[in-house]
């Protein structure tokens, strides 16, 4: 790695792309034994270096609470014996999933005799740009390496002295199992002008993955000219058709917005059929209770005090990420797919029903990543859907559609064998 | 359409994106029947009409000819009673084929017995920005429409009149078949800012696809905030390995050099192992007879004159899309593949050899779109893998990689079926 007390200029970080992009061809043909030892390898040496990585997290929570960073973010920032036992647990646990790299995705044979086969295979350079939490660092380093990608990562100023601790350790375990180092990469330049330069590497970075929020999603649509999939918002509805059942949905809200409010899959919006509005959404004001409900007027009426009507109307397509929700009461099941269409981030949409139709007809028309009958939004999630664990989640529609585990950071190639074919 | 007399401007264009979006949603849940009959509407439509398209295209022909266009760019934006026919056959023939739109892709059940399923389902709108002909806006329409997607096209100023009088009559056909008109829609204003303003129209665009050349695709990789897939440069080699057959290698050779000289999956490296050097190069010079060879020393030594040697290193990853093929010794497989990942531009990269170890390794070590064992580079063509028509040649790894039929301008979703399923 650089010396860190010369911070890298444009140059230098093009260079280093260079050293990642050269390690990553090396890595691409390596088996999947090589890579599953760097993995178990790396977890090892988590666990031995646990004392050096919490005295660099140790630097970085005195920096953060010396700026008045807010508690919450300096929580996300603290690693701890058992968080470091965390990421050693999910380098394991990522070596253990299969290799995706050399399956044959599909094949056949031409009417001249041209055999074709479409394999996966790795894409070269995977980039992360990543906020705060320096367990990010390890957890999208394992999932790169399995799919033979060379990790290129770019964590935040705020955790750098533990990422690089922990880039360190992962880069030892590169090494030793007899890799390139550079599989794993840390960009030390953690400025703003740093990430532009980052995002611009083209032809070092076949594909980049932001996991932040809305002004990283910005920069990146505005200045990247790398390859990227967006991880985006998730403004994820309930609708509640007429002939739900209204337990099931009521658990259904209940846990989509209050388990987990702060994910991208966390229920945010509630629409509820007309016909089931008056029984429902009282039931559901009492159920949610120490959540702030907001809605259209009937919805406010029967959701009773303290809910408040919505004066923005720019407000349904906001994701809140808190205790908060906002409802609506519709006249039909097309009225709802319209809202959502309208509103809707595209992430997760869900319908409470007990009719085959509706809920067909929901499944068709709803244009998002996942479209869940009958269960929680919270279940958008790559441990959930049988990944093992995931990148992020893609709310976009190009190369990856919803939680991007393994499979999704690889590409494909066609092997073509002939007897001598021409045109 | 818009009144050709009022150039629109970048707010009119933003607008039109919004009425192309709002009708990719009807299309979107369209039947394979009425997608189907669309197109051949619009075929019968296009020979109904060739007496105005000819005239159209006649008004084109004249202004470049008037402004001096050379001959054979004339020629590619020349239609004939000919011309026409293919293009209605094209969209025929796309009509044909397999509706990707529905296909589940691969299904599982968790072990919580929530039931996944990953479908395939229209990319929404699709854009295309193109250079002269005029077929290609026939030919895209018909793909996007197949796929389920609108088709938001901008031809090139020099075939505006054709293109305007081609998109009015498959913009016919959908409405004749009930579906909104902006299924298919043709900008007006073809000057270089709106090219910028139309790859920004994020929100209304999900896939840009982009027909033109190197000054377009960097235009793209700066300015788009639009997904987009890449149809690059093929600066394809072909690898004649120590065990190759030297008859087929000849005639895999020339082919790829001289069947079609102009396109991208054309040969435009010979790489000759040394053991065979200098009984293939003398046979290669003579059978290629009329193409200007280029080369290393050593081949130039062997091709014999007028063979000229490469003085300009950067010439090595040329596309030069003209009867004109550099050729160079190598020691080794290991070399050709050193010399493909540094001057590739990972389009189509060919091996002859008689060696099983020898396919097996160059089609695992070479990072191209397609690896081709023992045929001709021109094999990667959207017809010839099968796919029955193409919009293009992927070079990128996101998405789609290779040649693009109706399945790449596809995206797909995750449904997911509970009984009430909460985390």
């Amino acid at each position: 790695m650089a010396d860190p007390a010369a911070p890298p200029t444009a140059a230098s970080l093009a260079e280093l792309g260079r050293r990642v992009k050269a390690a990553s061809r090396v890595l691409a043909t390596a088996s999947s034994a090589t890579k599953d030892a760097v993995l178990l390898a790396a977890a090892d040496l988590l666990v031995d270096r646990a004392d050096a990585i919490l005295a660099a997290n140790a630097e970085d929570v005195a920096r953060a609470e010396g700026q008045g960073t807010p508690g919450p973010l300096v929580d996300r920032l603290r690693l701890s014996p058992a968080r470091i036992e965390g990421m050693a647990g999910g380098l394991r646990q990522v070596a253990g999933l299969a290799d995706p790299v050399g399956e044959v995705v599909d094949g056949w044979v031409r009417p001249n005799g041209l055999r074709l086969r479409r394999v996966r295979v790795p894409l070269g350079v995977v980039a992360v740009i990543y906020e705060s939490r320096p367990n990010v660092t390890s957890d999208a380093a394992a999932l790169c390496l399995k799919a033979g990608n060379a990790a290129f990562l770019r964590g935040s100023a705020a955790a750098i002295s533990s990422n690089l601790v922990i880039a360190a350790a992962l880069r030892d375990a590169v090494e030793k199992e007899g890799l390139p180092v550079d599989c794993v990469a840390l960009v030390e330049d953690t400025s703003r002008a740093g990430a532009v330069d980052f995002m611009r590497l083209r032809g070092s970075i076949d594909l980049l993955v932001p996991r932040g929020g809305r002004s990283l999603i910005e920069a990146i649509v505005e200045h990247a000219t790398v390859p990227y999939v967006i991880d985006g918002d998730g403004n994820c509805h309930v609708y509640v058709d007429a002939s739900a059942d209204l337990d099931a949905a009521l658990a259904i809200l209940v846990n989509g917005k209050t388990q987990r409010p702060g994910v991208c899959n966390a229920t945010e919006a509630l629409l509820v059929h007309r016909d089931v509005a008056s029984s429902f959404l009282p039931r559901a004001a009492a159920a949610l209770e120490g959540v702030e409900l907001r809605g259209d007027a009937e919805a406010v009426a029967l959701l009773g005090p303290p809910a408040a009507e919505i004066d923005d109307y720019a407000e349904w397509g906001r994701e809140y990420l808190d205790l908060v929700l906002k409802a609506r009461v519709v006249g039909s099941l097309g009225e709802a797919v319209e809202h959502i269409t309208r509103f809707g981030s595209g992430h997760t949409e869900a319908i409470v029903t007990r009719d085959l139709a509706s809920a067909a007809r929901f499944q068709r028309e709803v244009d998002a990543a996942a479209v869940v009958v009958n269960a929680s939004t919270r279940f958008t999630d790559g441990e959930e859907f049988g990944f093992g664990a995931e990148i992020g989640i893609s709310t976009q529609k190009l190369h990856a559609r919803g939680p991007m585990g393994v499979r999704e950071l690889t590409t494909t190639k066609y092997l073509v064998d002939g007897d001598g074919h021409v045109r």
